[in-house]
């Protein structure tokens, strides 16, 4: 009785308990396939829900609509650089070094999972005051590259806001270049692309060597 | 009488002369707006139409449909970086000069437009075989990014993909940028971008003043 009971259940998932945080993540992985692969324009809730196994209804009754599964979806690409340069700005290693590491993390996060979520940063729909709360989090991420870049050698203070657009455009590149290819070798992008960050940076080539060293061990203690 | 038929037929565009031109033009103009306003996926044919000022009918006498659209859209980015590149690629000048008169310039034409026809490059809907002459003109646009980069001081044979796709992701990430600034200074973003693209490829500091200085005046010349 108990089983048949759980198994009726299944359908109409309740916001409680493992399997409410289960159906959340499979709208949102459903949502990330087909925004990234049909394009969030020509996808409806109703594919979403197909897609994702469930009935409409029920999709409902998690999120409010498309634009808050994609503002979850975004939040959930920032959620982590943040957390990285956040404990970065708290560091006492040499701003060179935690830039390095910096962006050696988002390029590894920009390669990573089954689809490319970055993709989704250049949608139009993301003009809506609906999708405040993730431009303020991308604003505070940029802050942190500005932070870490204004305390680099040689000191530059006047361009900082140039330079940080400059470096986060060089590791965001990720997302260009996945277009073609989708399976990027992140092992070989994440330390050639944090190089040529403080290469941008007019840092000195003995500093680089010593960036890449002392990053890579930084990122360990994280 | 002559003057009371052209306004009758002004509705009912033909496919000759130079009324036609203008209106495929309006057609393009509408839906680079649309695209890159309301999202690709979320525009119909007849809002295209409606913003051109036409009717449905008379648009898919100029387009089979919406993808051929894009597809003008896109190429009509690509050829005039194309343009510049195969004409660079004549030059007799150092390819330090010629790569900083390229990036230069790309720059320029992606700050330019009143939209940000860039931001279509991510489209998923661009995976589609339709949509191949836009890959094919992007790879020969790569392609010379990565024969002027081979050819810089120093040498590095081995990683000019690479650094080719890190120096064009540079550049386009002037398309990210206007999310943020739609209207960006052109004049002050590309020479900074240009001087960072070459200072990625680690290109002396020197060679890098001097190619600022004889590519604007390469740039004049072409």
């Amino acid at each position: 009785m108990i089983n048949q009971a759980a198994a009726a259940k299944r359908g109409r998932p309740r916001a409680s308990g493992a399997e409410s945080a289960s159906t959340r993540q499979d709208i949102l992985d459903a949502a990330a396939q087909l925004f990234c692969g049909e394009g969030y324009g020509s996808t409806s809730t109703h594919a979403i829900a197909r897609t994702a196994g469930i009935r409409q209804a029920s999709l409902y009754h998690y999120f409010a609509g498309k634009h808050e599964i994609l503002l979850a979806l975004l939040l959930g690409t920032v959620a982590p650089s943040l957390a990285a340069a956040r404990a970065l700005l708290e560091r006492d290693e040499r701003p060179e070094v935690r830039l390095w590491a910096l962006c050696y993390l988002d390029v590894r996060l920009l390669c990573a999972g089954e689809v490319n979520l970055g993709s989704l940063y250049l949608l139009p729909e993301l003009a809506d005051a609906r999708f405040a709360e993730f431009d303020q989090q991308r604003a505070e991420l940029l802050a942190s590259y500005a932070e870490l870049i204004g305390a680099c050698e040689p000191m530059r203070s006047e361009v900082v806001p140039q330079l940080a657009d400059m470096v986060l455009a060089l590791v965001e590149s990720v997302i260009l270049r996945r277009r073609k290819v989708p399976r990027l070798d992140a092992d070989d992008l994440a330390p050639r692309i944090a190089d040529a960050a403080l290469r941008i940076l007019d840092v000195r080539p003995e500093t680089i060597n010593a960036a890449r060293t002392q990053g890579a061990v930084l990122i360990d203690q994280l």
